[in-house]
């Protein structure tokens, strides 16, 4: 049984390239835009500048057979499961972002601190909740 | 573009039904067990009991067409944008689940609370980063 994820828009960022991207969006990521496709714009209601969003990626570049990992690439560190971690190369490479909006577009969302690189698939937001995903 | 998502395990639940289900883990959502599928075993290696993780799931019975919702299906509310909200209906279900580790078997994770009704494909496990996730 497999399911389908159909991207609901796309990463505009000036980082490029995996190896320019930050591990974490708290290590230095930049600004980045999130271009919402139309037919998806109308699930964007509601959200307002300021806001704390969770902004879900499909990590299109990740290798999805690794199932094991030295964190952070660090061979003196012991090979740890991905679930174990946030390795980008796991089975289903979801990638999950707290971000704030900066502002709203017509088309989309700027949103920081983002690490996902230009072209990274977005697949979902979702509001942050501070009782389940803050505490 | 589509990409394909392939379940790595199982939510076990007393929860049989959506309608038993509450809406979120923190809102007396039992222990559950997330049965992890063989192949992927070895990607549990490191996670311990105590252990805070983020459960995706795919909320397979939730409805991909709808963009906009009352919130908490409270029709006094205005409709608003599914990414504005933590419904289960999106284009994407994909759920987030903060869960604490209670025990680990030779088969998968029990874990609480977790608020996915029994049968929900599991799509990945990841640590809680206290910076990323918990700010």
């Amino acid at each position: 049984m497999k399911y389908s994820l159909e991207p609901i828009g796309v990463v505009r960022s000036p980082l490029k390239i995996r190896e320019d991207a930050p591990r974490q969006g708290d290590e230095g990521a930049p600004t980045a835009t999130i271009e919402v496709a139309e037919p998806f714009r109308h699930a964007l209601h509601g959200i307002q500048a300021g806001d704390e969003l969770v902004v879900l990626t499909w990590l299109h570049e990740a290798d999805r057979g690794v199932l094991q990992v030295h964190p952070r690439d660090d061979e003196s560190r012991p090979l740890t499961g991905v679930f174990a971690t946030r390795s980008s190369d796991r089975p289903n490479p979801v990638g999950l972002h707290r971000v704030i909006v900066v502002a709203i577009s017509a088309t989309g969302l700027e949103v920081e601190p983002l690490e996902a690189i230009d072209g990274t698939p977005v697949v979902d937001l979702k509001p942050v909740l501070h009782g389940v995903d803050g505490r």
